[in-house]
C-alpha cells in the first residue's frame, strides 16, 4: 500500500499540502476539487482570495510587521522594532496562503503581491541563511538566547512551510524557496547532532522541516525534524516565571505521553510533525502513541465544535473532562492545527474517525473565525458568553476574547492561519487510495484528479442531499467511497438504477461506478438533541442541538428578553427544523428570590416556570454576526433538579 | 453614633486594624480576645508566631528579597536585583505580622528580629522619602515609569500599613513609623493635587494612605487616597500586551461601578480603601455604591468557600455566575483583601451580613491556606482537584495552583498575608459599640476589653457549643449581642436562669448581662446539603456539604478506588455527622461506553449504579493535608439525567 518515497525516488511536483513518503491514502492536489462559489466553502474560499490577503497584508503593513524585514535588510536599529517576537510567521502564512492560492487559481496581481512579499523577506536573510527579524541584530539579544520564548525556528518553520507550498504549486525555483532550504541548512548547522541541543519553545519546525525534506528531496531535514520531536520533553527549555514545561510539552518525551497538554496550538502543531517523523522513519511504536493520543484527546479534551483547548490560561487543554462552555478557549489556530494532526493520521490509516472530526472543526471553528466580509476574525471561540461583546475601539483586539470578531490582534495568528486553511481547502476534501476515489466532505464543486472527474451538486450544509455525477473514472480503480458522517444516522445513497438504500455512518463503497453514473447521497436533516457525558462537570443537566455538521446556538437577540439567556430551560423534545437552524421547545424560567447573600441555599427549588417559549438555534459558526450578542451552545434542561416540582405541568409541548 | 474622630481629636494609641474617624461598631485591640492556644485559632496563630515568621524571613534571605535593600542601601549595582518587582511587599508584610504579634504578645528576640528588619529597609530609604528596591538606582528603570506593573505604590502601601501597625501598638518613635511617614510625604509631593496625576496598577497604597492618616493624624494622607481612588477608573494607566483597563479596575471610576471585577486582590483592596475615604470624608454616595458592589459581588461572583476570583487567568473575578469549581481561583490574598472589605463596611452599618462572609471565608479560605505547621501554604483554593498535585522538587512552587501547599512562590504575597492576618486574627472577632459588646466570631479565649472581661468556652467548629461567662460588665452598656450565624437554622441559647430559647440567623441580644452571668449558644452541629444557584452553570445538578462554618468536600484517599472520585453521585438523603465532618449516602456510577469518538451523544443515558457507598468527607480547609489527592466540594447528585432509568430502585439509603 506504499503509494510513494519522495526521499528515494526523488521529489514529485504536485499541489498536495502532505506528501508522507509512504501512506494509505493519497492526498490531492488544491486545485483538485473546484469550489463552486455559491456553496458554504466556495464563498468563503473566495472571500478569503478577494479580501483576507489583503486584509492581512494591509495590518502588517501597517503595525511595521514587515518593516521589520526592510530594517534589518537595511542594517538599521532594531529598537524600533514593533510586534511580538513571532510577527514574523504572520508574513509566511499569508504566503503560503498566497502560493497555494496561486497554485490553484493563478492571478497576476496576486502574483506580483507575492513575490514583492518574498523580495522584501529575502533581503532580510542573513549570510549564514538565518532569516528573523527580532534576534541577533544591532541592539537585539544573541540568536537562540530564549529558545523557550524567542520563537525564532517557530517563525522559520513557518517560512519553510510557505515554501514548500510554492516548491509544490510549481515553482522549485522560486526565491522563496531558495530562501527557506538556505534557512533550512542553518538550522541542520545549528541544531544537528552534536551542535545546540535545543529546541524551540513553540512547535512548528518539526512539521515544517519533515515537509521540507519530503518536497525538496533532503532526508536530513528529515532527521533534523525526528532529532527535535526526540529531544523535546527532556526539559531542556528552560521555563519562564509562571509558565511550567508542560506548556512547551518539555515535561514528557512524545512517545511517553499518552494525552495532548500544554498550550493547544504548540501540543497539535508537535503531534502533526510527530506523525510525519513517525511515517517516515517507519516508527510503528510513535505512531501507534500519537494515535492512543488523539484517541484520549478527543475522548476527554475535545468540545462539540471540535474545538481544543479549554483555559484561557496559557491558551491549553485543561484536565480530562474539564470542558467548560463559557471559559472555552478553544482557538481558531488550534482548529487549524488539529486539522493538521487529524489529516497525517488520516493519510497513513484511512480511518473514517479522522475525516469526521476535520469536518466537524471545520463547519464549528474555522468557519466560525472569520466573518462573512473576510476582515475581522475570532481568536477563541466559546461555547457561551455571558456578555455581549463591545468592538476594541482602534480595531485591533489586543485580547483573545471578547465576543466580537476583531479586524486584528496583537497576537494575530488566527486571521492568516484561517487565510492558508482556506487557500488549501480543497486538498482536505478529497483523496485517493489504489482501489479509487474517496469524497471526504461534502461541497459542491468539480473534482479532477487521477483520472477522475467528478461534477458534486448540493446546497449541504443548509441541505442535506448530494448528487454527484460521475464523468470520467480513473484508470483501474473504479470504486468511489463516500463518508457517511458520524452523526448521519438515517443516512441513503442511491446509485444509478437501484432504489435508495440505507447506509451507516462509517465508509460506503460504490464499488464500480462508471462515466455517466449519479449517486445521490441524503444526509438527514432533522434537528438533533446532543448530551454531554456525564463527566464534564460543567455541562451536566444541559443539552445541545445540532443539525447535519453544524453545531447550532441561541443568541439573546433572538429572544423575546435578552437578559432571559440564562432563564431558558429546554423540553428534551424533539426541536423542529428551520431553513438553517432550528427551533426548540423550552420554558424560561424566574429565578427564585434567594434567603441568603450567597448564591448557595438549604434547597434545590430554586426557580419556577414563568412561561414557555420555542427558541430559535442558529448556527454557531455565524454567532454574533448580526452584531455583539450572549450566545450559548449547551442549554439546561427543563427537568434538572432547580424547578419546583409540578411547574413544568402546564407548560405546552 | 459616631465613635471617634483621629483627624480632629488627635490620634488614638491603640492596637486596633482599622479606626474609622466614625463608626457605628468600634474594633478592639488584636489583644482584646487572648485565644486558647488548643483551639483552632488559637492553634493558628501559635504556630504563625512560632513558625510562619522566621519561614518567611528564611526564604525572603535564601532568595535575596532582603539584600536587595542592603545592596540599595550600599549603592549596589541593581542588576543582580532578585524577585519580582512587588518583593518589598513581603517584607513590610511580614514586618505588619510581626508588629501586631508584638503589640499582642511581647517578645524580645521577635522585637530584636523585627528591629534588625526595619532596620535594612530603613537604610534603603533614599533622601526624599522614596522606598523601593526595583527602580530609580543605578541600572534601573526610573521611579514610576511603569506604574501599570511596577507595583512602587503598592509596595509603600504596605509599608505605610506595616508602620500603623506598629504606631497602634505603642511604639509611635518607631524608626519603621518615621520612614513610614516621609515615604508618605514623598508620595503626596509626587502624586499630590496638581503634581503626577496617576495611579498604581495594584491598588493598596489607597487603604495604606487613609489607615496612615487615621494612625499619624495626617489629613493630607488621606485626601491623597481620596484622590487616588477618584483618578482610577479614568483610563490613565497604559495598558500592557494582552491586559485590560478592567485589570486595574481602570475601566469605571469607583463611583459608578455596580459590581467588582477584574483582579480580584486589586479590586478588593481598592475597594476597602475606597470605604475608608468614603467614610473619613462623609461621602454617603461612594459608601452606598460600595455595599450595593459587595452586595452583587457575594450574590454572583461568589464561591461558597467565600473565595473570590474565578479566573486563572489574570486571576480575576469572572462575569456573573461564573462560579467553576475546578478552575476556580479564589487566590488565599483575595480572601484576606475580602476581609478587610468586609470589616470596614461592618464598623460603619454593624450589618451581621459582614460577619458572616468573614467567618465563612475564615473558616474556608484563609484556614485552608497553610499547613498544619505553618510553614507550606495554598495561593489558590479550588473547589475541585481534577488531579491529584505533586511537590515541586526546590520546593518553589512556581505555578499558583498545583494541589499541594508548597513553602514558597515566585510570587509568593499569600504566606506573609496569612501571617499578617492571623497575628491581628482577634480584632475581628469581637467588636464594641454604644451599648455593649457583640461576639462576631467563636473562638476559646479570653475577651478583655472596654470595661468587658468573657471567658468563651467552645471547641468550635469541632462542637458548636459556646459557653461564655461573664467576668465584667463595661460601664453603662451592657448588652450583650451575639452573632447566630447564616447558616445556623435551629440555634439555642440559654441564659442565666432562663430555659433554652431557639433564636434566629442575624443578632441576638442579651439585654442586660452582669457580672457571674452564665450565656450558652448552641449551634447546629448536623451536616447539611447546600445547593448552587442554578444560574451558576458549572454547579448544575450538584449539591456540597457543610458543617457549622466548615465547608466540607470528598478526598479520593477516603474512597475505597480513588479513581472513582468522578463517578460519586450523591443521594439527596440527610448526611450523618462525623466527628469533625460527615458521612453521605451516595452512589459510584460505571459510566456507559460510548459509541461517539467525542464525549457527546444522542442519550442522556450515559452510566448505570455499579455499587452503593458512604462518602467520608472532611474539612474542606485540612484538604491535601495528608498527601496529594483528588478532591471535590460539589458532587453531583445521583437524581441526574445521566443515569439509566430504574437504576437508582436497588441502592440502600
Amino acid at each position: 500500500m506504499v503509494l510513494e518515497r519522495p526521499y528515494a525516488a526523488g521529489t514529485r511536483l504536485e499541489a498536495v499540502p502532505v506528501v508522507p513518503a509512504s501512506s494509505r491514502v493519497r492526498g490531492v492536489d488544491v486545485g483538485a476539487l473546484r469550489l463552486d462559489p455559491r456553496g458554504f466553502w466556495g464563498r468563503r474560499q473566495e472571500v478569503n482570495t478577494s479580501a483576507t490577503f489583503a486584509h492581512c497584508r494591509e495590518w502588517m503593513e501597517q503595525l511595521g510587521w514587515l518593516s521589520n524585514f526592510d530594517r534589518v535588510a537595511a542594517g538599521a536599529a532594531l529598537d524600533e522594532r514593533t510586534g511580538w517576537v513571532f510577527s514574523d510567521s504572520e508574513v509566511y502564512k499569508l504566503l503560503e496562503g498566497m502560493a497555494w492560492e496561486l497554485g490553484r487559481s493563478p492571478d497576476e496581481a496576486l502574483e506580483s503581491d507575492f513575490a514583492a512579499l518574498v523580495d522584501r523577506v529575502a533581503r532580510a536573510q542573513d549570510d549564514d541563511g538565518y532569516l528573523g527579524t527580532a534576534f541577533g541584530h544591532a541592539g537585539q539579544a544573541p540568536r537562540y538566547s530564549d529558545l523557550s520564548m524567542g520563537h525564532e525556528l517557530y517563525n522559520m518553520g513557518h517560512l519553510l512551510q510557505a515554501a514548500v507550498a510554492r516548491w509544490r504549486t510549481g515553482h522549485p525555483d522560486d526565491l522563496l524557496v531558495h530562501v527557506a532550504r538556505r534557512a533550512a541548512d542553518h538550522i541542520c548547522a545549528e541544531f544537528g547532532e552534536g551542535a545546540r541541543d535545543g529546541v524551540c519553545g513553540h512547535a512548528e519546525i518539526e512539521v515544517a522541516l519533515a515537509e521540507a525534506g519530503r518536497a525538496f528531496g533532503e532526508r536530513r531535514y528529515l532527521d533534523q525534524a525526528r532529532l527535535f520531536v526526540s529531544r523535546r520533553g527532556q526539559g531542556t527549555l528552560p521555563v519562564p516565571p509562571l509558565l511550567s514545561a508542560e506548556y512547551f510539552q518539555d515535561d514528557v518525551p512524545v512517545r511517553d505521553a499518552d494525552v495532548l497538554r500544554g498550550h493547544a496550538v504548540r501540543a497539535l502543531y508537535l503531534s502533526a510533525g510527530a506523525v510525519d517523523v513517525a511515517v517516515d522513519t517507519d516508527d510503528d511504536d510513535l505512531f501507534a502513541t500519537l494515535e492512543q493520543q488523539w484517541e484520549n484527546t478527543v475522548a476527554r479534551r475535545t468540545y462539540l465544535t471540535g474545538g481544543m483547548g479549554s483555559r484561557h490560561q496559557d491558551e491549553g487543554f485543561g484536565d480530562d473532562w474539564e470542558l467548560p462552555a463559557d471559559r472555552a478557549y478553544c482557538e481558531t489556530c488550534a482548529g487549524v492545527a488539529s486539522i493538521m494532526f487529524a489529516w497525517r493520521l488520516f493519510l497513513s490509516t484511512g480511518d473514517v474517525r479522522y475525516p469526521d472530526l476535520i469536518e466537524r472543526t471545520l463547519f464549528n471553528v474555522v468557519a466560525t473565525s472569520p466573518s462573512a466580509d473576510g476582515r475581522a476574525f475570532f481568536y477563541a471561540n466559546p461555547l457561551h458568553q455571558r456578555e455581549a461583546g463591545a468592538p476594541a475601539e482602534d480595531g485591533v483586539n489586543t485580547r483573545a476574547e471578547g465576543g466580537v470578531r476583531a479586524p486584528w490582534f496583537e497576537v494575530s495568528c488566527c486571521p492568516t492561519n484561517v487565510a492558508r486553511t482556506l487557500a488549501s481547502l480543497a486538498a482536505y476534501m478529497v483523496a485517493t487510495d489504489d482501489d479509487g476515489l474517496l469524497l471526504l466532505q461534502y461541497a459542491a464543486g468539480d473534482v479532477s484528479t487521477g483520472g477522475w472527474r467528478l461534477h458534486v451538486e448540493t446546497e449541504y450544509p443548509d441541505d442535506a442531499r448530494v448528487t454527484i455525477v460521475v464523468k470520467e473514472v480513473g484508470a483501474g480503480a473504479s470504486r468511489l467511497r463516500l463518508r457517511i458522517p458520524e452523526w448521519a444516522d438515517g443516512a441513503t445513497v442511491e446509485t444509478a438504477g437501484r432504489p435508495a438504500r440505507a447506509v451507516s455512518p462509517g465508509w460506503f463503497d460504490v464499488h464500480t461506478v462508471a462515466a455517466g453514473d449519479v449517486v445521490t447521497l441524503t444526509l438527514p436533516q432533522r434537528p438533533r438533541l446532543v448530551f454531554p457525558d456525564p463527566r464534564i462537570d460543567a455541562l451536566r443537566g444541559t443539552v445541545a442541538l445540532e443539525r447535519g455538521p453544524l453545531v447550532l446556538c441561541v443568541e439573546s437577540r433572538d429572544l423575546p428578553d435578552p437578559a432571559a439567556l440564562e432563564d431558558v430551560r429546554l423540553l428534551p423534545l424533539p426541536p423542529r427544523p428551520l431553513a438553517d437552524g432550528a427551533r426548540a421547545h423550552a420554558v424560561i424560567v424566574e429565578p427564585a428570590t434567594g434567603t441568603s447573600v450567597l448564591p448557595y441555599g438549604p434547597s434545590a427549588r430554586a426557580g419556577r416556570v414563568a412561561r414557555s417559549v420555542d427558541v430559535t438555534f442558529v448556527p454557531y459558526h455565524r454567532w454574533a454576526e448580526r452584531g455583539p450578542s450572549q450566545m450559548r451552545v449547551f442549554v439546561p434542561l427543563a427537568t434538572d433538579t432547580s424547578l419546583d416540582a409540578g411547574s413544568l405541568s402546564g407548560t405546552e409541548a
